[in-house]
């Protein structure tokens, strides 16, 4: 008898451990670790940007790169930064950066003031890594889950398509005027409770080609794409086949006349 | 003519950076920049405790930290962890969770996954270290421009407070009434537009002694501490005299018959 129930117990287990082991769990998990990083860490850069701010007024940095490094290296006496170093930390604009330290109106922090601001932007580097780290991970394990999706556009976008639909299944049983919605949810209930304009798309807005549409074909744009995505996700899902290609040769077509479309 | 503008210039910049190179200036930065960087790493500890509970999601890491470091030191496979081991990286409930280990239902992620969780513990004890670093910087600039003030209430409430005020000078010259709902103005903006509750408080609901308070006494409580902050305040930014003391007697008196308060 207690073997039994262990035995149960024992399958019962394997098949939770299966569940969450595969890569499509992690690659959800991993996108939406990957927007909060990316939203995180740009606070942090516009709290050292603003505190900076103070000792540097007149520097725009082109990057929240650049801007740390900058602090890290030259914050606690920013005029003693020669230009061949301002290249080698911040790269173009050096120049521009080196004569304005000449004339900018900033004081120097003290020294645990410069010590602090210097910490931030330490943890503005470290995130910056976590970040790609992140990046790097989602490549290789979301291009391995969904090739055909993928393959027709930017895997983070796929990631996050398939975060919000909860799992590669869900989203290849999905109609593909639900994939063309999903992440315009609160909009789509706004309109139903409201009346507002409907969404004509969710997160598919991040697509460069709806990014640069005009803006009323912005819509129909996305509609195409995710009629294309909705087929390849059940490529990824069940049959496995590669049929992207053709996929993307459809969409390619569609998107030259997109006044027919 | 061009040396008067010049010198005229000279002396609008040295204004310039006097004004905004005072530790004032930087204490309001530090407490907004601790606040910020409070908030990142709890988001931050929220999304790698998601992640990693699927592999080990009976534990309940007693604090950011020893998830985070339970993460790098056992994370790509728990099984190794010695109860010795457990016990430097996590402290107290190392045995609990060292039976826990072998009980778990989860599984290990693969290397690539894991070398991704493992940074995002990186990234959370790196936060924690800026955490620690703007903190220890606030407790001695706040003391020294609020000794005041920080003898009555904890140095980073106090911080709070100068910086909802904007400057040393404008808490000094608020009335008792605006100290107390500093950090209120949402609430009372609601009180006034639609007649909802007024607000008691606004930051100094953070004080101990208002958080252990009767729900009755807090509002109470609050405007004694308000009272007693705005004297302090004009000490520190005004006659810049010692008077503290006195008014924590006072103070302490009072806290002992809050109903004749």
């Amino acid at each position: 008898m207690f073997e039994k129930r262990q035995r149960l117990m024992d399958v019962a287990r394997a098949s939770l451990s299966n569940k969450y082991a595969g890569e499509e769990h992690a690659v959800m998990q991993a996108i939406s670790s990957y927007l909060e990083v990316e939203k995180v860490r740009n606070q942090i850069f516009e709290r050292l940007e603003e505190w900076y701010s103070i000792y540097f007024p007149e520097f725009r940095p082109a990057s929240p790169t650049s801007l740390a490094r900058f602090v890290i290296e030259f914050g606690s006496d920013k005029k003693r930064a020669g230009s061949d170093e301002l290249r080698k930390v911040i790269g173009e604009g050096a120049d521009k950066v080196h004569s304005m330290i000449k004339e900018s109106i900033g004081g120097e922090p003290g020294v645990e003031e410069y010590s602090t601001i210097k910490s931030m932007a330490e943890g503005e580097l470290s995130l910056l890594e976590v970040e790609k780290k992140i990046d790097s991970y989602l490549e290789g394990s979301a291009k391995r889950i969904m090739p055909n999706i993928t393959y027709l556009i930017d895997y983070k976008i796929a990631a996050e398509l398939l975060a919000k639909a909860g799992s590669m299944q869900k989203l290849a049983m999905m109609p593909a005027s639900t994939v063309q919605l999903l992440g315009a949810e609160k909009a789509l209930f706004k309109h139903i409770k409201f009346g507002t304009k409907p969404p004509k798309y969710g997160i598919l807005y991040k697509l460069p080609q709806v990014v640069s549409a005009q803006k009323k074909q912005k819509g129909k744009i996305a509609r195409m794409y995710a009629n294309k995505i909705s087929i390849a996700a059940k490529a990824d899902a069940f049959s496995k086949n590669f049929i992207a290609e053709r996929l993307k040769a459809d969409l390619d077509r569609a998107m030259k006349k997109p006044k027919k479309g």
